[in-house]
């Protein structure tokens, strides 16, 4: 909630229980439909509807693409499906699927002979494609213009249909098969002479997305292009719908939200957190878990083969969550730092040399910067000497040597695994934070035992 | 570099290989600025340097918007400054401001004094906004109309307005002071009856954002109410810049991208990976590295206490990094999934209830299967009984009951922890996935131990 709502919010909850439909439609004339639907969250369902029911079908249209499904579902609790359907047949045909796709079968069944019959016909076509496809986002509603108008025409014939478009500034030139043959801006056609063609004036160069290819591939060439809209086309090319720059930010924000999940070691949720039910919820988190452990118990293996070590001098064991820990905690950063890296192409495969190189140089300076801290710990700590034994000066300079090791494999480990998980095809994103520390976990606990042998026997071992 | 691009490289290395200046025109006539920059970032300096010299300035501006930093730096020292001013220009004044924010002070008083004066008074006005406010990131060129401009007036006058614009599409209404009074679409314009009034069609309800506030707030306004640019002011309120939708799409990226690398337990970098120096690199890793490596240090303290029970059953030791990792990796997850659920406003802090609730169900739910997995681990190995001591099955219920209690709560500090980060002021993203599993290991290695001394009293212990 904003400001301005928060400001309004007491005198709009008074006007709604008076029931005074004249001052809500002023309430109205001030706020946008985002604020409306702020404003309806904070209210309770029936006032919610109350407010929702005053408003004309296109501010209902408009409200209703901005609130979250929970709501939207309410509401067709509330007003029935005949009101709803009217307020369908009013929304943006993308924000219409979006709805629809999420109803349960039986919703479905009641509202669609409701529809208007474009608007239906529109809405099946849409529900075709799959979610996370490009052809699951677009819009229908474009403008088209033919080759030869003049920009008078032009802007004369884009005046007439504004109203049912998306937006009239990227307009498309289609031939007879709806061939998108080229395309050209509104801002073209005002600065062109009244009498210059379209077809000379627009561009030839037509860069589209199938509709059946992932969101993501629509919303990187507008992200390149700085394209307003990016026209969406069929297996024959036939074009078929548009993709905004709106839907370039909704796509770029799910795409984090999905890397953030699957970064902190789990598959992407579908839907929002309170959205996803228990049991999807636990499928999407409990099956890396379990990976996750059974990848872990090699600790237990790896530790159980030094155990003669452990059983001589205890003291080893105390330290290996914190030695461990460290290798995971440089792997953590590296990985994290790559995967983005690769997801914005800031990084790329061939680079994988420079990345190795400057992360042996990071791994090396943090490894002995650590280190001097584990010594210091062990050295430094009251009574060492008894609590460690007589030998702890060389225990810390074994914990040293040993973080120096750890660290620097973990920054190696952690920056080349998502790179390696792109050459061989996988989802770099894979190389999750938990993945990294379990690999690290394991191959620590062996570099740390080793280090051991090597520097304490004939002392503590 | 996308397809195009791969198919017309080795042509296009031939024709500058053979300076042939009028087939190079050819190629720009079919290639878009971002495709130039693709092809010219796999030439060698020379050869890109050649390319760029065969544009007209205005090709050269929107190229030199689109390439990196590294390589513009490349183009100047090839080129020479005189060039450069020439193309700064003509570029966008935003891409102006970020290319010269980035250039060391001799470079700034070479090419300073070189550009035509109006860039220059902007260019400053610009550089005075720090990084990260919506000031350093918004555009100083905008369409401007009077009230009492007809709508025919007002497109005419856009007409011929409209090459230095950054965009016609959203005009905004000022006053002498140059104040924000009204804002008005071209489809607006266009739509209305020729003779109608600007002051008739403008919204007056005009949402803003000063040029010192974060650029992300401007960001979540034009992603919110789907404007296509948004107005920026001085602290007086006057209008001295727009954000347009592209810029949201560069804002929301590097957003994403600091995110990520929080969560990945560092300090977010300022520069991409390959641009950032070794000493800065260190430090925003160093510094979390130090923090976690102190944090780790309370995993040898807690273990030291338990070491007359080590000492007793050194079994109890292999089996740690196992335990503890599963309350990380639990807790990773839901630190993950709750800090990108604030972040994009799913999750609210009021909802810390539902959360909880939500998390111990979960937590309960993975804690009862992974202490399963842990008990098979134990009880199924080869030899369980010669290997773990005649307690083996109440060594495995052990470890069944701790790995309930440490996924429990680490599911539960996991989630909580973000929610308490934002509840005291702090960035929320500071509970990230290394901090979250070091707090929980701390923890884990109390909870363990409690566990086995409460269990095997008697037998083991």
């Amino acid at each position: 909630m904003n400001e301005m709502t928060r400001l309004i919010f007491p005198e709009a909850r008074e006007i709604i229980r008076s029931g005074n439909v004249a001052d809500l439609g002023v309430l109205m004339g001030v706020l946008l439909p985002p604020d409306v639907a702020d404003l309806m969250a904070e209210l309770a369902p029936d006032e919610s509807a109350a407010m929702f029911k005053a408003l004309d079908n296109k501010q209902r249209a408009e409200v209703f693409e901005q609130i979250d499904y929970e709501h939207q579902q309410a509401l067709l609790d509330r007003l029935g499906p005949q009101v709803i359907a009217g307020v369908l047949d009013s929304m943006s045909s993308d924000d219409r699927a979006d709805f629809v796709r999420r109803l349960d079968a039986r919703s479905r069944e009641t509202l669609l002979p409701l529809l208007a019959h474009a608007e239906r016909h529109d809405l099946k076509r849409l529900l075709a494609f799959a979610e996370g496809t490009a052809g699951s986002v677009m819009s229908t509603e474009y403008a088209t213009v033919e080759p030869e108008m003049t920009a008078l025409q032009a802007i004369e014939h884009l005046r007439h249909v504004a109203p049912l478009q998306e937006t009239i500034y990227i307009v498309y030139v289609v031939d007879k098969e709806r061939h998108v043959v080229g395309v050209v801006s509104l801002r073209q056609l005002i600065v062109a002479a009244p009498a210059a063609t379209v077809s000379k004036l627009m561009r030839r160069e037509i860069i589209s997305v199938k509709g059946d290819a992932p969101r993501e591939e629509a919303a990187n060439l507008i992200a390149k292009y700085d394209f307003l809209a990016l026209p969406v086309v069929d297996e024959t090319g036939r074009m078929i719908g548009i993709i905004t720059q709106d839907d370039v930010i909704d796509i770029i924000k799910a795409k984090a939200t999905q890397d953030a999940q699957k970064a902190g070691g789990m598959e992407a949720l579908e839907l929002s957190y309170f959205d996803t039910s228990l049991p999807a919820m636990l499928r999407k988190r409990g099956g890396w878990l379990i990976v996750l452990f059974i990848g872990q118990t090699f600790t237990a293996t790896a530790m159980e083969s030094f155990e003669g070590a452990i059983q001589k001098a205890a003291v080893l064991s105390l330290f290996v969550p914190l030695v461990i820990s460290s290798g995971g905690n440089t792997g953590s950063q590296a990985a994290s730092l790559i995967i983005r890296s690769l997801a914005v192409g800031e990084v790329k495969l061939a680079d994988w040399w420079r990345v190795a190189r400057r992360e042996v140089a990071s791994g090396l300076a943090l490894g002995v910067g650590l280190g001097l801290l584990g010594f210091l710990r062990i050295v430094l700590w009251p009574n060492a000497g008894a609590e460690y034994g007589e030998h702890y000066v060389r225990l810390g300079l074994m914990m040293w040597l040993a973080l120096m090791g750890i660290v620097l494999w973990g920054t190696l480990a952690g920056s080349l695994m998502p790179l390696l998980m792109k050459r061989i095809g996988l989802d770099p994103a894979t190389a999750s934070t938990p993945f990294v520390a379990t690999l690290v976990d394991v191959t620590g606990i062996l570099i740390y035992f080793s280090v051991a042998t090597l520097m304490l026997s004939g002392t503590l071992l």
